[in-house]
């Protein structure tokens, strides 16, 4: 297979990390005789320094012309305590999402049996807790009307939804659901919210399709609670963009191995994959960044591709480093490998 | 003192709760020399069922005439699966808020020593957390216009916040910080909505007014990962309405503890005490329910007025009755006491 991957590796430890994932994808290409090509492009705070802009026109050009993105990470503490800046590299992010109609964002978490002292939950509780969330990402209140009065005082922020937006999300993700436990948990607010109610509707209109699917509602406040308390009783699920964006979170830490976590958001022109961690300035630059998620992320972009076998090497690779403590420092202390050495080992095990 | 208290017990395991607390109440006014009287009102289903609305005129009536409310808990599975319902007991809890100008609901979480093992968190995580939530509870998205487009396929909600709500809220977060550890988070997403920049630009207008207290902004994704991450650096967290909902039930899971946390709902014309778990339908009527939290809220009650060390005999009670496991069959299977049993034993140690 020929592919053309758009690399967006950003800002801070992003360029260390993807280079690892490069590695680990051109180990497989050589195995299994695919052609990888890479086009690289700015992103972030980089771009803004570079050209003023975090998602410059000719970022978007190459991505559009890509097969897939592969994305390191933004964000510089420079921008961090002004949220008046003008420019800001989440901006880049939002635009990049609604350009390339990015809308679902999908992030599996669990456990591995090697680090679930890493949690911060108690053992029993996360052992075996394996769920995937899919958040809506091109809609509701990160994208609808926002603004001030004249006098400054009052400030609005719109959410909308259509139900053509939420039909393509809940397909999505009765799909995952079908391909794994056959259980779907759709989160929303009908309590309170109007769009929560369409969400609902559409749903339940939705479920006489999937007859194998096993769908339950259930109130984001009450998700947020059952992700801590039995975060094993779920399979997928699904939820709109602002709830999407905590809940995702919160199950992100549950299984203690945020370094680990791959993403990729599924788009209309293109699919982007990325580690869900950040740009971690702290670290930039010194080889101590853990590349897992990001080489996890790759995994997910040959997925897309039905490159299955190539996907699940990688994932083997990447467990039998973490059984041999082939790892950062973020996970053992005691023998930390560098950034560059995890890559090495993961390109040569494959 | 002489009060007169509002008592509104709701459905489910609201009436044998909110009976226990009075009993506390009751054992603490003879032993201070207070003279408490109780005037009871129709809320929730119970309230729609016998006179259709929720919350009712006499009900609000009841209320504002009243120095306090002691509310037990609303709501019935019968309302549960029909989102289109026309009255909900939920719409009762919200009318209630707006019309007592309920603008703060305030939810301390600390750990009892002797429930440690009851936590979903690692021991070591979670031990000696002590943090306070304080939850806009009367703007933002619940309360903004919302509806549904004429061919009925789009939906919109809307949040919005004037400078004097998100004052009025941050000034009572401030004088808890003041009372307690001195360090506030202030949570919001003021990198994507408008009205989280309104509530940063307010709160940072007010900062030199604080000057003891140790100012921390967090994004709302990120407090949803540090809750279960780190509990033990939070002291006081506050933020706008919807995103306190989701918070406030996540941090109440993390000590273990949900059946014994109370509620204050701070209120221009009166206040609300509850405790924050839900009717629990299925155990209605069976004298099983803990009633701690009932009671704890009632001690929050009493401290309002300054009542404290009132306040600090019902903690007392408290403690004692669960280090000597005079507990209900959530906390111990092993020989539970009943609803009034425990309420009982309060009222006596008193
Ligand atoms: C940076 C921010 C705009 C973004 C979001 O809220 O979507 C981030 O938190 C994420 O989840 O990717
Ligand atoms: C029942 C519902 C409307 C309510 C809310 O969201 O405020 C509840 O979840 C709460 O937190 O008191």
């Amino acid at each position: 297979m020929k592919l053309n991957i758009a690399v967006l590796a950003g800002d801070g430890i992003g360029p260390e990390i993807v280079a690892q994932a490069q590695k680990v994808i051109n180990a497989v290409a050589t195995k299994f005789n695919h052609e990888i090509s890479y086009t690289p492009a700015l992103v972030g705070a980089t771009a803004i320094d570079q050209v003023g802009d975090p998602y410059p026109e000719a970022t978007h050009q190459i991505c559009m012309d890509s097969d897939a993105v592969l994305f390191g990470a933004i964000g510089d503490p420079k921008f961090d305590n002004d949220p008046k800046a003008k420019v800001r590299p989440e901006q880049g992010l939002l635009a990049m999402r609604k350009k390339l109609g990015l809308y679902a964002n999908i992030r599996p978490v669990a456990t591995f049996p090697s680090l679930l002292d890493k949690s911060p939950l108690r053992k029993d509780i996360v052992e075996g807790a394996d769920l995937l969330v899919v958040r809506e990402l091109t809609g509701g209140i990160y994208f609808g009307e926002k603004g001030r009065s004249e006098d400054l005082k009052k400030a609005f922020d719109t959410c909308t939804y259509t139900t053509d937006e939420i039909e393509r999300i809940l397909k999505l993700a009765f799909a995952y659901a079908a391909k794994r436990n056959k259980r779907l948990t759709i989160v929303d607010k009908a309590n309170v919210l109007a769009t929560s109610r369409l969400w609902r509707e559409t749903a339940q209109a939705m479920e006489p399709d999937y007859k194998d699917i096993e769908v339950d509602y259930m109130f984001v406040d009450n998700a947020a609670m059952q992700l801590i308390q039995w975060p094993k009783k779920f399979d997928v699920m699904v939820t709109e963009n602002m709830f999407g964006d905590i809940l995702s979170d919160e199950a992100s830490v549950i299984t203690g191995s945020l370094g680990l976590l791959p993403s990729a958001s599924v788009g209309v022109h293109t699919s982007v994959f990325e580690p869900i961690h950040g740009s971690y300035p702290q670290a930039a630059g010194k080889n101590i960044a853990n590349p897992v998620a990001t080489v996890l992320s790759a995994a997910m972009l040959l997925e897309s591709f039905d490159l299955l076998e190539e996907a699940e090497l990688i994932r083997q690779a990447v467990n039998k480093s973490l059984e041999q403590g082939i790892v950062t420092e973020d996970i053992s202390k005691e023998k930390p490998y560098k950034t560059s050495q995890v890559g090495d080992w993961l390109a040569s095990y494959i």
